[in-house]
């Protein structure tokens, strides 16, 4: 157990990260929000065999987060992280107070202004006043499923990685398949703007009750997590349906929404996608994957199974 | 005098590159659409300056085009372009064939379908059914004077050059001061992005007779191109009535737009912006560029100069 250097730096990062690269050395980066769980390891224990060094970069993106979600109450612990990451023999860990550039003189803060009448997008990035305005759409996968109910979401996330991927100059990046339209929409950015960066999927890890780890279960309730266990558990049972024959996508997605309701989850949605594209399937004849979000209280879960 | 080597393929290119970057050598970039002219040569001279090893792309970048706009009559001679470049002592020169990905079986080819009822903003690229869908925009300077007569043209210029970039991975890159509004839209994706890429400004060339430098103004017939000189005509005038006192930017940009009407010329726009946010000033208080784009018969020409 060797202690990673802690960079808050983008050029110290950089530099970092070309030395070392210029010797022939094949850096991974996983780019994390803190508050790290044993989902969080896992995808350190797939980079690790991936790559000769392993970079993690802690920062709470604002740009992904609307002025109304919970990016004020987002859990964080970095002396825990830290340990963590010591202890899984991490190399680096890059820890940026800010990424964003700020308003400057000339710059009115927060593109928030209307532009030709054009209604701007806005994130607690706009809300602070931020000067940044130049944001990556990945036009059609940001679309639907979690693009819908956060509008900011996706367009923060590929921006906030193509900034870290900049900053890093990573060979491979790992992402957590939880986030499933997360790491295509990433994958998709990487090969339309040809990032020379290898992007890996790595499967969801659960709890010992099967809920997929997130850094947001903490604020679930004891009764709230039995509830929760239903996301799971209704994916497990459309698989089985769909494995036994039942090949219409109509019926599986009932069944998963009827057994997350009947718990007491409130349905955010619930799709069916072909798994590369992520459009939508109405019989089950390719590769597909069951996404769901789901509310219990005031904490949105995601989740996911894949039916090759 | 020696001949460049001649690159069409990314990974040759990025590998060319990295490895001299390694080696500690420096690289600059001169991104341009062929069928090169003094301007270009310019550039090529300003980037010399700047590292010790240049890089010239040509590609007409489809992305950048509307479908009503003259990519395909758009002036093209590699085996010129090539000629000149040995002469002026370019290391490399990458001319890819194709720098999008084409639609693969399960896209639909081209994303101009209505997304959630959204039209979809479409250049040539979209046309010919590409698979490409992740655009970078910089979402207030795209706006206004070349923006509003191009919807995508800045889309397409910053999504294209962030792809060289990261094909090319330049220390260094010099874009024309002509296309003002181009070369601010990408110095703030740069910084918005975090790519460690130094954008140089270059200063407009301009023929024995005025007329700023252009591909397009191969197009213009003798006498188009006489009534094309009072674009610099005009913005010399309003310099000089700036200089002696004139500080009312309507009155200055009256004077522009008459010059040009009188001589025939069809006004698309003029601006008088400040200089580095590109917001309009009423009152000339802080170093001003006046940004001009008019018709000349089929031939849309763009000038401007600075007033510091």
């Amino acid at each position: 157990m060797s202690v990673p250097e802690v960079l808050r730096d983008k050029d110290l990062m950089r530099s970092w990260s070309r030395s070392r690269r210029c010797n022939g050395q094949t850096i991974a980066l996983v780019p994390t929000m803190g508050f790290l769980h044993e989902g969080h390891l896992s995808l350190i224990r797939t980079a690790k065999s991936l790559a000769d060094l392993i970079i993690v970069s802690i920062y709470v993106n604002p740009s992904q987060f609307s002025p109304s979600e919970d990016l004020s109450t987002y859990p964080s612990d970095i002396s825990g992280d830290l340990r963590k990451l010591s202890a899984a023999g991490v190399n680096a860990v890059f820890c940026p107070a800010e990424l964003y550039h700020s308003a400057s003189g000339n710059e009115l803060g927060g593109h928030r202004e209307a532009i030709n009448g054009e209604r701007v997008v806005a994130s607690c990035l706009e809300d602070v006043g931020s000067g940044h305005e130049t944001w990556i759409r990945v036009e059609r996968l940001e679309k639907g499923m979690c693009g819908t109910s956060r509008p900011v979401f996706f367009r923060g996330v590929a921006t906030v990685v193509a900034k870290l991927f900049n900053i890093v100059e990573p060979d491979v990046a790992v992402f957590g398949k939880k986030d499933y339209q997360q790491w295509r929409v990433i994958c998709r950015m990487v090969r339309d703007l040809d990032f020379d960066v290898k992007v890996i999927g790595s499967d969801i890890i659960r709890d010992f009750d099967g809920l997929a780890m997130s850094s947001r279960n903490v604020h679930l309730s004891p009764t709230q997590r039995e509830k929760a266990l239903s996301i799971n558990r209704s994916l497990s049972k459309a698989k089985l349906a769909a494995e036994k024959g039942q090949k219409n996508c109509q019926d599986l997605k009932d069944l998963v929404k009827q057994t997350i309701s009947e718990a007491g989850g409130k349905i955010d949605y619930v799709e069916i996608m072909e798994q590369q594209g992520l459009r939508p399937v109405e019989e089950i004849s390719c590769p597909v994957v069951i996404c769901v979000a789901a509310w219990f209280g005031n904490v949105r879960l995601i989740d996911n199974l894949e039916i090759d």
